[in-house]
């Protein structure tokens, strides 16, 4: 049964790194003790090894061990014998990237889809969805696909941010942006804000957090939706 | 003799469409009766023929007919016998995108480079560095590359922003995102602010506008330059 935490961000704005999620990773992580960290998003291109440790940090105040996938001689063996999986934030595009170069998008959504607890935050939530379409990032690598691992059936927005009404700057607001998205692609986006994260539990999909997400479907008014929302029967 | 205006916005807070170019196209377009639209970036969405009306609005304001691509049979040809060419903003994948599949990406290059004067705005200005890879857009569609024109030896990001010191928001500045896209490719950045523009003629690079612009070379700290610097070497 399929077990997903898809958050926004890794961290709001004052606390540290994975803190706001700490409770529920307690749960969410109950029966693992090694989880496997995969850093390819490289956020501000730090190296895996620095980004690795940021996060054993961050999950040694709830007793985990974490390992870097860098650090296993075959990355596809490590998925299939990994407890629990987290990939954070960075790059989407640098993430999907090394994610294809390595192979490993098949068997990544096979032990998710398996059972494996998985966390995703930013890059990581974005591939939960069904394209990196509505990533924020700036396209700084090539994948081979923007095509991502569809455990839920529509896309993510993370870091959502509402139109800022004193703005005199011309660029696209987020708004905007996904609804030029449904020109040219049919699944609903979930506009994430930071601070909220999607449950996913075999077939059940629920907004947790205390904020609200905005939901984007082609054809609609975009419309707001309240913590505790079922969001299930959205494709 | 190239000649380029390639500009961060068609769009200044508080004017109409093109309005704070108009003398400057004016000289650039002297030459110039009719100037071939290209809609292919699609703002909002909007069909080609809207767009097309809204460009021709606004360069009747300087005596110019406008003709989109689209109202030709043949786009290459249309492209061989321009005497002027404008490239609009909007969505910098869906641009690259169409440019790929009508196979005209080439053709472009080599009239542009043969002395066809060019406006770029925003999306269009992007085309004319060596990637899309500073794009600020989101990427709605999937291009068969991100490699674009070269028609100056670095990369553009319109729509430059200054980080705002207020922001609670945890998603990348500007700054932070063309940093992370110098981990992974070489060529220098210019983040052109709303109102600037670059003037190419020949081999010449001129920053034009009122603002500075933020120079990004890979390894040294960012710096600005003042409007009328000569880029010519940057590289």
């Amino acid at each position: 049964m399929k077990q997903l935490l898809i958050a926004s961000t890794s961290t709001v704005h004052g606390s540290g790194f994975l803190d706001y999620l700490l409770e529920a990773l307690k749960i969410h992580f109950k029966t693992v003790d090694t989880i496997l960290f995969i850093p390819y998003a490289r956020p501000g291109g730090r190296s895996h090894e620095e980004y690795t440790k940021l996060v054993q940090n961050a999950f040694s105040k709830i007793d985990k061990t974490v390992k870097g996938i860098h650090e296993y001689d075959n990355p596809k063996d490590a998925l299939k014998s990994a407890q629990g999986i987290f990939i954070g934030g960075g790059n989407t595009f640098v993430l999907v990237d090394q994610l294809y170069k390595n192979d490993l998008v098949g068997e990544l959504k096979t032990v998710i889809e398996s059972g494996t607890p998985y966390l995703g935050t930013s890059a990581g939530s974005n591939i939960c969805g069904l394209t990196i379409g509505t990533s924020n990032d700036m396209p700084i690598a090539y994948p081979k696909s923007f095509k991502t691992l569809g455990l839920v059936p529509f896309n993510i927005n993370p870091h959502y941010l509402d139109p800022d009404p004193g703005s005199t700057h011309m660029g696209e607001t987020r708004e905007t942006r996904i609804q030029e998205f449904h020109h040219f692609n049919s699944q609903p986006v979930i506009g994430l804000r930071e601070g909220s994260y999607l449950e996913v539990i075999g077939s059940k999909i629920r907004l947790k957090g205390v904020l609200n997400a905005r939901v984007f479907e082609k054809n609609k008014t975009p419309y707001e939706i309240k913590s505790e929302s079922d969001l299930s029967d959205l494709n």
